[in-house]
Protein backbone atom coordinates (compact mmCIF):
# COMPACT_ATOMS: atom_id res chain seq x y z
CA UNK A 1 0.00 0.00 0.00
CA UNK A 2 1.32 3.56 -1.23
CA UNK A 3 1.64 5.80 1.34
CA UNK A 4 1.75 9.49 1.27
CA UNK A 5 2.34 12.54 3.43
CA UNK A 6 -0.58 15.11 4.69
CA UNK A 7 1.15 18.16 6.39
CA UNK A 8 3.03 16.48 8.37
CA UNK A 9 2.15 13.38 9.28
CA UNK A 10 2.92 9.76 6.77
CA UNK A 11 -0.27 8.76 5.92
CA UNK A 12 -1.77 5.57 3.86
CA UNK A 13 -2.31 7.50 0.24
CA UNK A 14 -5.89 6.59 0.49
CA UNK A 15 -5.73 9.08 3.56
CA UNK A 16 -4.48 12.12 1.25
CA UNK A 17 -7.54 13.71 0.44
CA UNK A 18 -9.02 17.06 1.23
CA UNK A 19 -12.81 18.43 1.58
CA UNK A 20 -14.10 19.24 -2.00
CA UNK A 21 -16.00 22.36 0.54
CA UNK A 22 -13.00 24.08 1.48
CA UNK A 23 -12.66 27.44 -0.57
CA UNK A 24 -9.16 27.36 -1.59
CA UNK A 25 -9.43 23.81 -2.98
CA UNK A 26 -12.82 24.50 -4.54
CA UNK A 27 -10.82 27.80 -6.02
CA UNK A 28 -7.98 25.68 -7.20
CA UNK A 29 -6.02 27.93 -4.97
CA UNK A 30 -2.48 25.84 -5.29
CA UNK A 31 0.74 25.13 -6.42
CA UNK A 32 2.95 22.51 -6.93
CA UNK A 33 6.52 20.43 -7.83
CA UNK A 34 6.92 17.15 -10.12
CA UNK A 35 10.24 15.83 -8.89
CA UNK A 36 11.67 13.03 -10.32
CA UNK A 37 13.31 10.23 -7.75
CA UNK A 38 16.30 8.13 -9.38
CA UNK A 39 18.05 5.22 -6.81
CA UNK A 40 15.92 7.23 -4.11
CA UNK A 41 17.21 10.97 -4.82
CA UNK A 42 14.53 13.43 -5.23
CA UNK A 43 16.69 15.17 -8.10
CA UNK A 44 17.56 18.57 -7.83
CA UNK A 45 14.93 18.79 -4.86
CA UNK A 46 16.07 22.21 -3.55
CA UNK A 47 15.57 23.45 -6.71
CA UNK A 48 12.02 22.50 -6.67
CA UNK A 49 11.51 23.78 -3.43
CA UNK A 50 12.53 27.39 -4.21
CA UNK A 51 10.10 27.37 -6.87
CA UNK A 52 7.41 25.95 -4.64
CA UNK A 53 8.28 29.08 -2.72
CA UNK A 54 8.82 31.30 -5.38
CA UNK A 55 5.20 29.64 -6.69
CA UNK A 56 3.57 30.67 -3.26
CA UNK A 57 5.24 33.73 -2.64
CA UNK A 58 3.76 35.20 -6.21
CA UNK A 59 0.00 33.72 -5.34
CA UNK A 60 0.48 34.67 -1.79
CA UNK A 61 -0.32 31.74 -0.06
CA UNK A 62 1.00 31.85 3.95
CA UNK A 63 3.50 28.98 3.66
CA UNK A 64 3.66 27.64 7.24
CA UNK A 65 5.97 24.88 5.70
CA UNK A 66 10.03 25.28 6.17
CA UNK A 67 12.04 24.12 3.34
CA UNK A 68 14.16 21.87 5.46
CA UNK A 69 10.91 20.70 6.84
CA UNK A 70 9.63 19.54 3.57
CA UNK A 71 12.87 17.80 1.98
CA UNK A 72 12.65 15.77 5.24
CA UNK A 73 8.79 15.19 4.62
CA UNK A 74 9.94 14.13 1.26
CA UNK A 75 12.75 11.35 2.42
CA UNK A 76 10.56 10.30 5.48
CA UNK A 77 8.14 8.75 2.66
CA UNK A 78 10.71 7.72 -0.15
CA UNK A 79 12.35 6.26 2.84
CA UNK A 80 9.18 4.34 4.00
CA UNK A 81 7.94 3.77 0.95
CA UNK A 82 11.54 2.60 -0.40
CA UNK A 83 10.43 4.58 -3.45
CA UNK A 84 13.57 3.59 -6.28
CA UNK A 85 12.34 5.39 -9.58
CA UNK A 86 9.24 7.80 -9.52
CA UNK A 87 7.44 11.10 -10.12
CA UNK A 88 6.69 13.14 -6.89
CA UNK A 89 4.24 15.90 -6.11
CA UNK A 90 4.90 18.12 -4.01
CA UNK A 91 1.60 20.54 -3.26
CA UNK A 92 0.72 23.17 -1.32
CA UNK A 93 -2.96 24.80 -0.77
CA UNK A 94 -3.35 28.17 0.09
CA UNK A 95 -5.85 29.49 2.69
CA UNK A 96 -6.26 30.44 6.77
CA UNK A 97 -4.95 26.41 7.41
CA UNK A 98 -2.61 25.90 3.85
CA UNK A 99 -2.19 22.41 3.75
CA UNK A 100 0.60 20.37 2.47
CA UNK A 101 0.80 16.82 0.41
CA UNK A 102 3.47 14.91 -0.99
CA UNK A 103 2.06 12.00 -2.93
CA UNK A 104 3.85 9.72 -6.31
CA UNK A 105 3.29 7.98 -9.48
CA UNK A 106 5.08 6.19 -11.69
CA UNK A 107 7.81 7.74 -14.00
CA UNK A 108 7.09 8.29 -17.17
CA UNK A 109 8.75 5.63 -19.80
CA UNK A 110 9.44 7.76 -23.11
CA UNK A 111 10.81 4.82 -25.58
CA UNK A 112 14.73 5.38 -27.29
CA UNK A 113 12.42 6.67 -30.39
CA UNK A 114 11.38 9.33 -29.02
CA UNK A 115 14.81 10.34 -28.68
CA UNK A 116 15.84 8.82 -32.33
CA UNK A 117 13.41 9.87 -34.55
CA UNK A 118 11.64 13.08 -32.40
CA UNK A 119 7.98 13.45 -31.48
CA UNK A 120 5.12 14.85 -32.96
CA UNK A 121 2.76 17.81 -30.94
CA UNK A 122 -0.06 20.04 -31.95
CA UNK A 123 -0.45 23.68 -31.31
CA UNK A 124 -3.34 24.52 -28.86
CA UNK A 125 -4.81 28.06 -28.61
CA UNK A 126 -5.10 29.04 -24.89
CA UNK A 127 -2.78 30.64 -22.04
CA UNK A 128 -2.24 29.43 -18.72
CA UNK A 129 -3.33 31.75 -15.97
CA UNK A 130 -0.70 33.57 -14.23
CA UNK A 131 2.10 31.26 -16.15
CA UNK A 132 5.17 32.30 -13.81
CA UNK A 133 3.71 30.02 -11.36
CA UNK A 134 3.13 26.82 -11.21
CA UNK A 135 -0.33 26.27 -10.11
CA UNK A 136 -2.68 23.04 -10.13
CA UNK A 137 -4.60 25.24 -12.34
CA UNK A 138 -4.42 23.56 -15.52
CA UNK A 139 -7.77 22.74 -17.02
CA UNK A 140 -6.25 23.86 -20.14
CA UNK A 141 -3.46 21.76 -19.70
CA UNK A 142 -5.76 18.49 -19.36
CA UNK A 143 -7.64 19.64 -22.39
CA UNK A 144 -5.02 20.24 -24.37
CA UNK A 145 -3.03 17.06 -23.63
CA UNK A 146 -6.09 15.09 -24.30
CA UNK A 147 -6.37 16.35 -28.04
CA UNK A 148 -2.65 15.61 -28.57
CA UNK A 149 -3.63 12.18 -27.57
CA UNK A 150 -6.13 12.38 -29.60
CA UNK A 151 -4.60 13.02 -32.68
CA UNK A 152 -1.31 10.72 -31.76
CA UNK A 153 1.17 13.76 -30.65
CA UNK A 154 2.89 13.47 -27.82
CA UNK A 155 2.46 17.15 -26.55
CA UNK A 156 0.40 20.34 -27.07
CA UNK A 157 2.31 23.61 -27.50
CA UNK A 158 0.11 26.29 -25.84
CA UNK A 159 -0.34 29.34 -28.43
CA UNK A 160 -0.86 32.47 -27.08
CA UNK A 161 -2.60 35.69 -28.45
CA UNK A 162 0.69 36.54 -29.94
CA UNK A 163 0.63 33.25 -31.94
CA UNK A 164 3.70 32.60 -29.99
CA UNK A 165 4.59 29.15 -28.16
CA UNK A 166 6.07 29.51 -24.69
CA UNK A 167 4.97 26.44 -23.34
CA UNK A 168 3.58 23.04 -23.91
CA UNK A 169 0.98 21.26 -21.83
CA UNK A 170 4.12 19.69 -18.94
CA UNK A 171 7.16 21.63 -20.85
CA UNK A 172 8.97 24.07 -22.10
CA UNK A 173 9.64 25.09 -25.94
CA UNK A 174 13.19 26.13 -27.49
CA UNK A 175 14.39 26.01 -30.40
CA UNK A 176 17.75 25.88 -32.28
CA UNK A 177 19.17 28.27 -35.25
CA UNK A 178 22.94 27.84 -35.90
CA UNK A 179 24.98 28.53 -32.82
CA UNK A 180 21.97 30.32 -31.05
CA UNK A 181 19.79 28.89 -28.58
CA UNK A 182 15.99 30.52 -28.26
CA UNK A 183 13.08 30.33 -25.67
CA UNK A 184 10.98 32.57 -24.24
CA UNK A 185 12.36 34.79 -21.39
CA UNK A 186 9.33 36.92 -20.09
CA UNK A 187 6.30 35.51 -18.56
CA UNK A 188 7.86 32.27 -18.33
CA UNK A 189 7.87 29.35 -15.74
CA UNK A 190 11.22 28.77 -14.26
CA UNK A 191 11.29 25.74 -14.85
CA UNK A 192 14.09 23.64 -13.77
CA UNK A 193 15.38 21.38 -16.56
CA UNK A 194 15.21 24.75 -18.76
CA UNK A 195 17.51 25.88 -16.39
CA UNK A 196 19.84 22.94 -16.93
CA UNK A 197 19.34 23.35 -20.24
CA UNK A 198 20.23 26.82 -20.65
CA UNK A 199 23.64 25.96 -18.81
CA UNK A 200 24.28 23.15 -21.00
CA UNK A 201 23.63 24.96 -24.05
CA UNK A 202 26.05 27.52 -22.95
CA UNK A 203 28.64 24.31 -22.26
CA UNK A 204 28.81 23.74 -25.72
CA UNK A 205 29.14 27.19 -27.07
CA UNK A 206 25.59 28.31 -27.71
CA UNK A 207 24.36 32.13 -27.18
CA UNK A 208 20.51 32.11 -25.83
CA UNK A 209 18.25 34.32 -27.02
CA UNK A 210 15.33 35.36 -24.95
CA UNK A 211 12.74 36.18 -27.72
CA UNK A 212 9.23 34.40 -27.87
CA UNK A 213 8.69 31.51 -30.50
CA UNK A 214 5.95 32.05 -33.15
CA UNK A 215 4.32 29.53 -34.01
CA UNK A 216 4.29 30.41 -37.60
CA UNK A 217 8.37 30.14 -37.59
CA UNK A 218 8.25 26.98 -36.10
CA UNK A 219 5.84 25.26 -38.66
CA UNK A 220 7.36 27.06 -41.39
CA UNK A 221 10.82 25.62 -41.29
CA UNK A 222 12.41 28.41 -39.81
CA UNK A 223 15.28 26.50 -37.05
CA UNK A 224 17.62 24.06 -37.47
CA UNK A 225 16.13 22.42 -34.39
CA UNK A 226 12.87 22.83 -31.91
CA UNK A 227 12.84 20.77 -28.81
CA UNK A 228 10.68 20.56 -25.75
CA UNK A 229 11.96 20.12 -21.99
CA UNK A 230 10.66 18.68 -18.35
CA UNK A 231 12.02 17.02 -15.84
CA UNK A 232 11.19 13.55 -16.99
CA UNK A 233 11.86 14.27 -20.66
CA UNK A 234 14.89 16.32 -20.21
CA UNK A 235 15.35 17.93 -23.95
CA UNK A 236 13.28 15.69 -26.25
CA UNK A 237 13.41 16.56 -29.86
CA UNK A 238 10.20 17.38 -31.82
CA UNK A 239 10.07 16.51 -35.56
CA UNK A 240 6.38 17.16 -36.73
CA UNK A 241 3.95 20.36 -35.44
CA UNK A 242 0.79 19.74 -36.52
CA UNK A 243 1.67 16.94 -38.76
CA UNK A 244 4.28 19.21 -40.63
CA UNK A 245 7.66 17.41 -40.48
CA UNK A 246 9.74 20.32 -39.10
CA UNK A 247 13.35 18.89 -38.65
CA UNK A 248 15.04 15.16 -38.75
CA UNK A 249 18.26 16.75 -37.24
CA UNK A 250 18.57 16.69 -33.71
CA UNK A 251 22.10 16.89 -33.40
CA UNK A 252 22.33 19.74 -30.94
CA UNK A 253 19.24 19.34 -28.85
CA UNK A 254 20.96 15.57 -27.91
CA UNK A 255 24.06 16.61 -27.23
CA UNK A 256 21.86 19.00 -24.34
CA UNK A 257 20.01 16.55 -23.22
CA UNK A 258 23.09 14.18 -22.43
CA UNK A 259 24.57 17.17 -20.73
CA UNK A 260 21.46 17.87 -18.70
CA UNK A 261 21.40 13.75 -17.77
CA UNK A 262 24.74 14.02 -16.96
CA UNK A 263 23.68 16.50 -14.03
CA UNK A 264 21.13 14.68 -13.45
CA UNK A 265 23.59 11.64 -12.46
CA UNK A 266 26.24 13.76 -10.90
CA UNK A 267 23.07 14.88 -8.47
CA UNK A 268 22.20 11.45 -8.08
CA UNK A 269 25.45 10.25 -7.41
CA UNK A 270 26.30 13.08 -4.99
CA UNK A 271 23.52 11.89 -3.03
CA UNK A 272 23.57 8.18 -3.02
CA UNK A 273 26.62 8.50 -2.10
CA UNK A 274 26.48 10.34 1.28
CA UNK B 1 -23.33 18.82 11.80
CA UNK B 2 -24.04 19.93 8.08
CA UNK B 3 -24.32 16.85 5.86
CA UNK B 4 -23.30 16.53 2.05
CA UNK B 5 -23.68 13.90 -0.84
CA UNK B 6 -21.05 11.97 -2.17
CA UNK B 7 -21.57 10.68 -5.49
CA UNK B 8 -25.34 8.61 -4.40
CA UNK B 9 -25.13 8.57 -1.05
CA UNK B 10 -25.66 11.03 2.08
CA UNK B 11 -22.29 11.48 4.10
CA UNK B 12 -21.50 13.84 6.83
CA UNK B 13 -19.83 17.06 5.35
CA UNK B 14 -16.43 16.38 6.94
CA UNK B 15 -16.75 12.91 4.29
CA UNK B 16 -16.72 15.11 1.28
CA UNK B 17 -13.80 14.36 0.10
CA UNK B 18 -11.46 13.62 -2.69
CA UNK B 19 -7.62 12.07 -2.80
CA UNK B 20 -5.23 14.89 -3.93
CA UNK B 21 -3.26 12.09 -6.25
CA UNK B 22 -6.16 11.74 -8.69
CA UNK B 23 -5.70 12.96 -11.83
CA UNK B 24 -8.79 14.65 -12.48
CA UNK B 25 -8.67 16.35 -9.17
CA UNK B 26 -5.19 17.52 -9.49
CA UNK B 27 -6.13 19.07 -13.03
CA UNK B 28 -9.06 20.49 -11.94
CA UNK B 29 -11.13 18.68 -15.06
CA UNK B 30 -14.11 19.80 -12.78
CA UNK B 31 -17.28 21.59 -13.42
CA UNK B 32 -20.04 23.08 -10.48
CA UNK B 33 -23.17 25.12 -9.89
CA UNK B 34 -24.16 27.71 -7.35
CA UNK B 35 -27.70 27.34 -6.83
CA UNK B 36 -29.88 29.87 -4.47
CA UNK B 37 -31.81 27.96 -1.74
CA UNK B 38 -34.88 29.83 -0.64
CA UNK B 39 -37.50 28.28 1.48
CA UNK B 40 -35.77 25.49 1.01
CA UNK B 41 -36.31 25.54 -2.39
CA UNK B 42 -33.59 24.66 -5.03
CA UNK B 43 -34.28 27.92 -7.51
CA UNK B 44 -34.32 27.73 -10.94
CA UNK B 45 -32.80 23.84 -10.39
CA UNK B 46 -33.72 22.87 -14.20
CA UNK B 47 -31.87 25.55 -15.78
CA UNK B 48 -28.95 25.17 -13.35
CA UNK B 49 -29.02 21.55 -13.92
CA UNK B 50 -29.23 22.10 -17.78
CA UNK B 51 -25.56 24.06 -17.56
CA UNK B 52 -24.05 21.94 -15.35
CA UNK B 53 -24.73 18.77 -18.04
CA UNK B 54 -24.28 21.86 -20.89
CA UNK B 55 -20.22 22.32 -18.87
CA UNK B 56 -19.76 18.39 -18.91
CA UNK B 57 -20.71 18.49 -22.39
CA UNK B 58 -18.46 20.79 -23.44
CA UNK B 59 -15.22 19.63 -21.64
CA UNK B 60 -16.60 15.55 -22.74
CA UNK B 61 -16.71 14.54 -18.99
CA UNK B 62 -18.61 11.51 -19.03
CA UNK B 63 -21.58 12.28 -17.01
CA UNK B 64 -23.10 8.68 -15.16
CA UNK B 65 -25.48 10.60 -13.12
CA UNK B 66 -28.91 11.89 -14.55
CA UNK B 67 -30.49 15.21 -14.58
CA UNK B 68 -33.29 13.90 -12.10
CA UNK B 69 -31.24 12.13 -10.11
CA UNK B 70 -29.09 15.19 -9.59
CA UNK B 71 -32.55 16.88 -8.54
CA UNK B 72 -33.32 13.84 -6.31
CA UNK B 73 -30.39 14.25 -4.51
CA UNK B 74 -30.22 18.22 -3.77
CA UNK B 75 -33.94 17.30 -2.61
CA UNK B 76 -32.68 14.80 -0.47
CA UNK B 77 -29.61 16.99 1.35
CA UNK B 78 -32.18 20.03 1.87
CA UNK B 79 -34.82 17.95 3.45
CA UNK B 80 -32.31 16.00 5.64
CA UNK B 81 -30.59 19.02 6.62
CA UNK B 82 -33.80 21.09 6.82
CA UNK B 83 -32.11 23.66 4.85
CA UNK B 84 -34.05 26.58 4.76
CA UNK B 85 -31.37 29.54 2.96
CA UNK B 86 -28.60 28.47 1.38
CA UNK B 87 -26.08 28.41 -1.68
CA UNK B 88 -26.16 25.12 -2.90
CA UNK B 89 -22.98 24.19 -4.82
CA UNK B 90 -22.87 21.04 -7.22
CA UNK B 91 -19.87 19.87 -8.27
CA UNK B 92 -19.22 16.95 -11.25
CA UNK B 93 -14.92 15.82 -11.19
CA UNK B 94 -14.79 14.24 -14.80
CA UNK B 95 -12.13 10.69 -14.88
CA UNK B 96 -12.47 7.12 -15.76
CA UNK B 97 -14.88 7.21 -12.17
CA UNK B 98 -16.47 10.54 -12.27
CA UNK B 99 -17.71 11.81 -8.97
CA UNK B 100 -20.25 14.20 -8.28
CA UNK B 101 -20.74 16.35 -4.39
CA UNK B 102 -23.67 18.69 -3.42
CA UNK B 103 -23.27 20.88 -0.37
CA UNK B 104 -23.60 24.07 0.90
CA UNK B 105 -22.51 27.22 2.58
CA UNK B 106 -24.22 30.55 3.92
CA UNK B 107 -26.21 32.47 1.45
CA UNK B 108 -24.37 35.82 1.05
CA UNK B 109 -25.92 38.76 2.36
CA UNK B 110 -26.11 42.02 0.75
CA UNK B 111 -26.79 45.49 2.14
CA UNK B 112 -29.50 46.97 1.01
CA UNK B 113 -27.12 50.18 0.03
CA UNK B 114 -25.17 48.35 -2.34
CA UNK B 115 -28.76 48.44 -4.14
CA UNK B 116 -29.31 52.02 -2.90
CA UNK B 117 -25.79 53.60 -3.60
CA UNK B 118 -24.30 51.19 -6.06
CA UNK B 119 -21.62 48.93 -5.40
CA UNK B 120 -17.89 49.93 -6.26
CA UNK B 121 -16.05 47.55 -8.92
CA UNK B 122 -12.06 46.94 -9.80
CA UNK B 123 -10.88 45.93 -13.20
CA UNK B 124 -8.43 42.88 -13.46
CA UNK B 125 -6.69 41.57 -16.21
CA UNK B 126 -7.16 38.25 -17.16
CA UNK B 127 -9.35 35.70 -19.11
CA UNK B 128 -10.97 32.66 -17.58
CA UNK B 129 -9.86 29.62 -19.15
CA UNK B 130 -13.04 28.43 -21.39
CA UNK B 131 -15.40 31.17 -20.53
CA UNK B 132 -18.05 29.38 -21.71
CA UNK B 133 -17.44 26.61 -19.61
CA UNK B 134 -18.53 26.90 -15.45
CA UNK B 135 -15.68 25.00 -14.43
CA UNK B 136 -13.67 25.29 -11.22
CA UNK B 137 -10.59 26.79 -12.83
CA UNK B 138 -11.38 29.64 -10.84
CA UNK B 139 -7.46 30.77 -9.58
CA UNK B 140 -7.56 33.92 -11.63
CA UNK B 141 -11.36 34.78 -9.90
CA UNK B 142 -9.67 34.56 -6.37
CA UNK B 143 -7.28 36.45 -6.92
CA UNK B 144 -8.63 39.02 -8.65
CA UNK B 145 -11.53 38.87 -6.22
CA UNK B 146 -8.85 39.20 -3.41
CA UNK B 147 -7.69 42.29 -5.07
CA UNK B 148 -10.82 43.77 -5.07
CA UNK B 149 -11.49 43.17 -1.23
CA UNK B 150 -8.23 45.17 -0.32
CA UNK B 151 -8.93 48.35 -2.36
CA UNK B 152 -12.30 47.95 -0.43
CA UNK B 153 -14.66 46.86 -3.60
CA UNK B 154 -16.97 44.25 -4.15
CA UNK B 155 -16.15 42.77 -7.16
CA UNK B 156 -13.34 42.66 -9.85
CA UNK B 157 -14.22 42.91 -13.97
CA UNK B 158 -12.08 40.72 -15.39
CA UNK B 159 -10.41 42.58 -18.63
CA UNK B 160 -9.75 40.31 -21.66
CA UNK B 161 -6.76 41.15 -24.25
CA UNK B 162 -9.51 43.24 -25.94
CA UNK B 163 -9.21 45.41 -23.12
CA UNK B 164 -13.30 44.25 -22.71
CA UNK B 165 -14.86 43.06 -19.84
CA UNK B 166 -16.97 39.75 -20.34
CA UNK B 167 -17.54 38.91 -16.54
CA UNK B 168 -16.80 39.41 -13.32
CA UNK B 169 -15.38 36.86 -10.68
CA UNK B 170 -18.36 35.45 -10.05
CA UNK B 171 -20.70 37.57 -12.22
CA UNK B 172 -22.20 38.87 -15.68
CA UNK B 173 -21.53 42.39 -16.75
CA UNK B 174 -24.46 44.80 -18.30
CA UNK B 175 -24.80 48.44 -19.64
CA UNK B 176 -27.90 50.44 -20.56
CA UNK B 177 -27.87 52.86 -22.41
CA UNK B 178 -30.86 54.98 -23.55
CA UNK B 179 -33.72 52.29 -24.07
CA UNK B 180 -30.71 49.60 -24.99
CA UNK B 181 -29.29 46.62 -22.52
CA UNK B 182 -25.92 46.18 -23.65
CA UNK B 183 -23.71 42.50 -22.62
CA UNK B 184 -21.34 40.27 -24.46
CA UNK B 185 -22.90 37.75 -26.73
CA UNK B 186 -20.27 35.17 -28.08
CA UNK B 187 -17.98 33.48 -25.38
CA UNK B 188 -19.82 34.48 -22.28
CA UNK B 189 -20.78 31.38 -19.80
CA UNK B 190 -24.48 31.51 -20.31
CA UNK B 191 -25.83 32.73 -16.92
CA UNK B 192 -28.75 31.80 -15.57
CA UNK B 193 -29.52 35.00 -13.71
CA UNK B 194 -28.05 37.02 -16.65
CA UNK B 195 -30.91 34.92 -18.82
CA UNK B 196 -33.56 36.33 -16.42
CA UNK B 197 -32.54 40.01 -16.53
CA UNK B 198 -32.35 39.41 -20.43
CA UNK B 199 -35.97 38.42 -20.56
CA UNK B 200 -36.94 41.20 -17.68
CA UNK B 201 -35.55 44.01 -20.01
CA UNK B 202 -37.46 42.99 -22.86
CA UNK B 203 -40.41 43.44 -20.37
CA UNK B 204 -40.19 46.52 -20.07
CA UNK B 205 -39.22 47.36 -23.58
CA UNK B 206 -35.39 47.64 -23.57
CA UNK B 207 -33.50 46.24 -27.02
CA UNK B 208 -30.91 43.92 -26.46
CA UNK B 209 -27.01 44.64 -27.82
CA UNK B 210 -25.17 41.61 -27.68
CA UNK B 211 -21.89 43.91 -27.95
CA UNK B 212 -18.56 43.33 -25.58
CA UNK B 213 -18.42 46.11 -23.33
CA UNK B 214 -15.23 47.92 -23.16
CA UNK B 215 -13.30 48.78 -20.25
CA UNK B 216 -12.45 52.22 -22.12
CA UNK B 217 -16.41 53.10 -22.34
CA UNK B 218 -17.58 51.60 -18.82
CA UNK B 219 -14.76 54.12 -17.09
CA UNK B 220 -15.18 56.96 -19.70
CA UNK B 221 -19.26 57.09 -18.65
CA UNK B 222 -20.43 56.63 -21.87
CA UNK B 223 -23.55 54.22 -20.29
CA UNK B 224 -26.65 55.30 -18.32
CA UNK B 225 -25.91 52.20 -16.38
CA UNK B 226 -23.95 49.74 -15.35
CA UNK B 227 -24.61 46.54 -13.08
CA UNK B 228 -23.18 43.38 -12.85
CA UNK B 229 -25.59 39.74 -11.71
CA UNK B 230 -25.55 36.62 -10.35
CA UNK B 231 -27.81 33.99 -8.86
CA UNK B 232 -27.54 35.81 -4.97
CA UNK B 233 -26.89 39.39 -6.60
CA UNK B 234 -29.51 39.56 -9.06
CA UNK B 235 -28.95 42.66 -10.79
CA UNK B 236 -26.51 44.91 -8.44
CA UNK B 237 -25.92 48.58 -9.66
CA UNK B 238 -22.09 49.97 -9.70
CA UNK B 239 -21.47 53.38 -9.38
CA UNK B 240 -17.52 53.53 -9.31
CA UNK B 241 -15.41 51.21 -11.60
CA UNK B 242 -11.43 51.47 -10.37
CA UNK B 243 -12.35 54.63 -8.29
CA UNK B 244 -14.10 56.60 -10.71
CA UNK B 245 -17.52 57.42 -9.97
CA UNK B 246 -19.46 56.36 -13.55
CA UNK B 247 -23.13 56.83 -12.54
CA UNK B 248 -25.98 57.27 -9.59
CA UNK B 249 -28.85 56.66 -11.44
CA UNK B 250 -29.93 53.17 -11.04
CA UNK B 251 -33.92 53.51 -12.38
CA UNK B 252 -33.60 51.09 -15.10
CA UNK B 253 -31.21 48.63 -13.04
CA UNK B 254 -33.35 48.34 -9.85
CA UNK B 255 -36.85 47.61 -11.97
CA UNK B 256 -34.62 44.71 -14.05
CA UNK B 257 -33.45 43.53 -10.36
CA UNK B 258 -37.22 43.56 -9.32
CA UNK B 259 -38.65 41.91 -12.07
CA UNK B 260 -36.01 39.39 -11.41
CA UNK B 261 -36.16 38.56 -8.06
CA UNK B 262 -39.91 38.38 -8.88
CA UNK B 263 -39.00 35.51 -11.15
CA UNK B 264 -37.39 34.32 -8.34
CA UNK B 265 -40.63 34.10 -5.99
CA UNK B 266 -42.82 32.96 -8.58
CA UNK B 267 -40.06 30.15 -8.72
CA UNK B 268 -40.02 29.69 -4.98
CA UNK B 269 -44.01 29.52 -4.28
CA UNK B 270 -44.85 27.73 -6.85
CA UNK B 271 -43.02 24.96 -5.75
CA UNK B 272 -43.42 25.32 -1.97
CA UNK B 273 -47.30 25.29 -2.91
CA UNK B 274 -46.77 21.79 -4.23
Amino acid sequence: MKSAIKNRELVPESEAVVPVSIREVFFNFSVYESIKVLKGAAVFLEDHLGRLFDSAHRLEIPNPFKCEEIADLVYKLIHHDAIDRATLRIQLIGGSSPMLFIFYTDLPHYPIEYYRDGIRVITYEGERVIPEVKSTSLLLNYVALREAARRDAFEALLVDRWECSIEGTRSNVFALQGNTLITAGAGVLAGVTRKHIIESAKKIGLKVDYTCLRVHDLKGKEYDEVFISSTSMGAMPVSHIDGICISRDFEKTLRIHELVRNLEREYVDARTVQ
